[in-house]
C-alpha cells in the first residue's frame, strides 16, 4: 500500500472497527465488528495467561496521588502524562486522584495486605482494563490513545530473584505464543537501561514493523526485581524464617495489538482477519436466478446450518444488492472465507469457496465441504503467519562493520540503511555502539539487545 | 442471618469476592473468585442481549463538560455526583472532563454521527464498563460504589414510539429472564414521575428483597421517549420522506447483581451459589487412609476428568489438611455439589454426593453418577429459585384499606406493616395515596405501581 497512515484511517472507518469522532483527542469508540475482533484477540490471550495460572482481577481507576508518587522512579516517569481528578461535584477533593496510567502501585499497595509469609506465593494475576496517558504527541487511533481502552496488565510476586527471572521467561513464551497465534512477527529486544520501565531493574520488548516500515512496540516484560516491594513494604517470612522482600515481575500488551492484526495483514482491498480472531468466519452468498431462488435458498440455509453447528462462525448475506457489492463489502471486512451458492453450482453438486487471504476461487463437492472448511482456516491462519513474516524479514537489515571502524562511520551506515530499508537494521553487538548517543547520530532509537540466528545484535529503527 | 449487614461483609472478605480495604472509600478490588462470579454472571447478560440483537460497543470513560450538560434535566439529576478531571499532567485542561456517571451523552453525540434515514434504525447496542458517582451516602461494596465496576448499558433508538414501548418490553423480558437465571426474586414497578431517571419519560425498575428486609434497586429500564433526540438532533429521513427524531430507550444493570446473588441465597455457613454462576460446580474431596491412598486419588482423577469433559467446572482439593477443614471452605464460597471419595465407597461402588442448597448428603452408584451430577446441578438451580421466591414472598405484605379512610391512617397502618414486617408492602392503588407527600407520611420510599396477581398496587418499602 502506497499511503499506509491513509490506508490504516480509511479500513477503521470502512470496516467499522473504530470511529475515532469522538470530540476529545486520542479517545475514541469500539465499534460492533472491532469490539467483535477485540474480544476474540483478548480471549487468546486470557485461555494463555489462565492456562500458566495466572488469575483475573479487577482494581479501581482511581490512584490516590500520594499512593502513585510513592515510587521515586515510577512516578517521574509518569508525572507529565497523568490525567487528575480534583473534584467531586462542585467541592474539591482532599486528595489529588490519577486515572491510571498503570496499575502498579494501587496492585502492590493491596499486595502488601494478601502477603505474609512465602505460603502466600507466588501471586499471578492480570486484569484488563482501560488506562489513561495525557499524551502530547500527535495521537493515532489504536495506536497512541489518552485512553487506552484495552490494557491486559499482568502482575507477579515471587519468593527468589530466580522465580522471577523464571516468570519473565514464562511471560515472554506466553507472549511469543499469542503473537503467533495472531500471525504477527515480532522481534523481541532487551531494552537498553536508559530506555527501561520505570522502576524496572530491566524491561524485554515485543516489536513489530509496520507496512510503512516503522517499528512499533507491541508488548513489554518487566523484571521489577526488589525495586517496588521495598516501596511498598511487601515483606514475607521466609521458608527458613527470615525474612525478605518479594521478587516481582509485570507486563502488559494493549489496543496495539487490534492495530497490528489489520496493519500487518491488510492490502488494499481492506482487512485480513486471522480465522480464530475473525468475527465471522465464512461468509455464505446466495446467487440469486428468477426460477431458482427457492433451490438457492434452501442450500444456503443447509450449509449454514452444517457450519453453525460444527462451531464456525458463520453469516449468510441476503441483502437485496448485487452479489459483487456483497463480495467488496466482506473482503473489505476481512472474512477469511466466502461461499457462493448458485443454481449451477447445486446441480453440480459442488460449492465455489474464495479465500481471502490468497484471492484463489475454486469448487467442493458438496459432500465434502465440512472438512474443507475447517482445514481450510487452519491453512489460512497458517499462510497469513507465513506471509507476514516474509514481509517483516524483508525489514531485517544486518550492517557489519569491522572492529577498528570509526563508530561515526558506523552510525553513518546504518543511517543510509535505515532511510533506503526502513525496518529494523541489525548491528553486531559492541559496547561502542550501544550507547545513549548513537541515536542521535543514527536520528532513530535503539530498541536493545537480541538474538538473531544465534548471533547477538543491536536492533535499532525509526520508532511509532 | 440475625445482622444481614455484618454477615455481608464478613462473606465478601471470607469468600474472597471483593477487597474492601482500598484507601479510597466506595473502591475495591474484585478478587479472583468474586471475578468469576462476576464474569459467569454477565456472560449471561450478555447472551441474552445478544440474543435479541443488541450489539457490544466500547465508549470513552471521559465526558466533555459541555456535552454531558446539554440535557438539561440530565445534568440537573448527576451535577453533584460527577468526578471532574481538571488537569493533564501539570496543566489544567481547557475543558473539564467528567468521569462517565452514565452514556447517554457520549452515545447519544456519536449516534448522531451514525443516523440519516430510517434504514439506519433500529439502533441495539450495550457496553459493560465502570461508571462513577461522587456519593455522599454511606458507600456499601458492589451495592453503593463510586466506582461502579460493572455497569451494562443498553441503549436503543427506534423510528417510532411504539417500537420504542415495545423495545420497553423486551428489556423487561430480557432482564426477567436475566434474574430468573440467578434465581432472584424481582417486583417489577414504574417508578413514579419524581423518581424516574433525569431526562425519561418514564421508568420501569426491578427491586428485591435483601435478608434485612430492605428493598434494593437492582434493575432499571427507561423510555426517553424523543428527549434525548431533541437535545442531541437524532433526526432521520422517515420512510415517507418526512423528517423526525429518533425514539429511545435504555436499560442498565450493576454490581448490585453481583451483591443479590450473595445476598438472596447465602445463609450462616457462607454463600450458596447457583451453578450457572459458581467458579466451581462440583469440588471433589479425597478422603485419604493409609495404604488406601493410591486407590483414592486413582478414583478422584477419573471423576475429575468425567466431570471435566462433560463441561463441568470441576477441581480436585488435595490439600494437605483435615477433610472436615475442606468442606468448610468450599461450603463457605457456596459451591453447589460436593464429591467425597473414599475406600469405603470405591469399594461399595458409590460415591457420597452432599447438596450445598439442601445439606443432603447420598450415595450414588459410579456408574450413573454423570447422569445424577448433570441433573443435580440443573434441580440445585431450580430450588434456589423457588425457596429465594419463598422468601420474598415473606416479605411481601398487602395493606388494604376501606376508600372513604383518611390518608393519615392508611399511612399509618402502612408505617406500622413496615415497621413489622419489613419488606414490601403493597398497596391498593388510588390517587390520593400515589403522592409524593406519601413518602414523609409512612417513613419510606414509594417504589412505583406494579402488577400482582392481576391488581393494581402501589409498592412501598425502605429501600438501600
Amino acid at each position: 500500500m502506497e499511503n499506509f497512515s491513509e490506508w490504516y484511517s480509511e479500513i477503521l472507518e470502512k470496516a467499522e472497527i473504530y470511529d475515532v469522532r469522538y470530540p476529545i483527542k486520542g479517545c475514541g469508540v469500539y465499534l460492533p465488528y472491532g469490539f467483535k475482533i477485540r474480544r476474540y484477540t483478548f480471549d487468546i490471550l486470557r485461555r494463555l495467561l489462565e492456562e500458566k495460572g495466572h488469575e483475573e482481577v479487577l482494581f479501581p481507576l482511581l490512584i490516590p496521588e500520594d499512593l502513585l508518587a510513592k515510587e521515586g522512579e515510577h512516578i517521574k516517569g509518569f508525572e507529565n502524562e497523568v490525567f487528575w481528578v480534583t473534584h467531586g461535584g462542585k467541592k474539591p477533593l482532599e486528595i489529588k486522584l490519577a486515572l491510571r496510567p498503570t496499575s502498579e502501585t494501587p496492585i502492590y499497595y493491596m499486595m502488601k495486605l494478601w502477603i505474609k509469609v512465602h505460603k502466600d506465593l507466588p501471586i499471578k494475576i492480570f486484569q484488563i482494563v482501560n488506562t489513561f496517558r495525557y499524551e502530547t504527541k500527535h495521537t493515532r487511533p489504536l495506536i497512541r490513545l489518552r485512553e487506552i481502552m484495552t490494557f491486559k496488565e499482568a502482575h507477579t510476586a515471587h519468593t527468589t530473584m530466580e522465580e522471577a527471572e523464571n516468570q519473565v521467561k514464562e511471560a515472554i513464551e506466553i507472549y511469543r505464543e499469542f503473537f503467533n497465534e495472531l500471525g504477527i512477527p515480532v522481534i523481541v529486544s532487551r531494552r537498553p537501561e536508559w530506555d527501561k520501565f520505570p522502576g524496572a531493574e530491566y524491561t524485554v520488548a515485543f516489536d513489530t514493523v509496520f507496512p510503512d516500515g516503522r517499528v512499533i512496540q507491541i508488548g513489554t516484560v518487566h523484571n521489577l526485581g526488589q525495586n517496588f516491594s521495598r516501596t511498598f513494604d511487601l515483606e514475607f517470612e521466609t521458608l527458613e524464617g527470615g525474612k525478605d522482600y518479594v521478587y516481582q515481575t509485570c507486563y502488559g500488551i494493549s489496543d496495539r495489538a487490534i492495530a497490528s492484526i489489520i496493519a500487518i495483514h491488510g492490502d488494499e482491498k481492506g482487512l485480513i482477519l486471522p480465522p480464530n480472531v475473525a468475527p465471522i468466519q465464512v461468509i455464505i452468498i446466495p446467487l440469486l436466478f428468477k426460477g431458482k431462488k427457492e433451490i438457492v435458498y434452501d442450500k444456503t440455509r443447509k450449509l449454514y446450518s452444517l457450519l453453525k453447528e460444527a462451531g464456525v462462525r458463520v453469516k449468510i448475506d441476503d441483502r437485496d444488492i448485487r452479489p459483487g457489492r456483497k463480495f467488496n463489502d466482506w473482503e473489505l471486512r476481512g472474512v477469511p472465507v466466502r461461499i457462493e451458492v448458485g443454481p449451477k453450482d447445486i446441480e453440480n453438486k459442488v460449492v465455489t469457496i474464495y479465500r481471502r487471504d490468497t484471492g484463489e476461487k475454486y469448487h467442493v463437492g458438496e459432500d465434502k465441504i465440512m472438512d474443507e472448511i475447517l482445514d481450510l482456516l487452519e491453512k489460512i491462519k497458517d499462510n497469513m503467519r507465513k506471509k507476514a513474516k516474509e514481509k517483516i524479514e524483508r525489514y531485517i537489515t544486518i550492517v557489519d562493520y569491522n572492529a577498528d571502524i570509526p563508530i561515526e562511520e558506523i552510525a553513518c551506515r546504518v543511517k543510509e540503511t535505515l532511510k533506503e530499508k526502513k525496518g529494523i537494521v541489525l548491528i553486531p553487538y559492541s559496547e561502542k555502539v550501544y550507547r545513549e548517543d548513537f541515536e542521535e547520530k543514527i536520528e532513530a532509537s535503539i530498541l536493545g539487545i537480541t538474538e538473531y540466528r544465534g548471533e547477538k545484535y543491536i536492533t535499532v529503527g525509526r520508532t511509532y
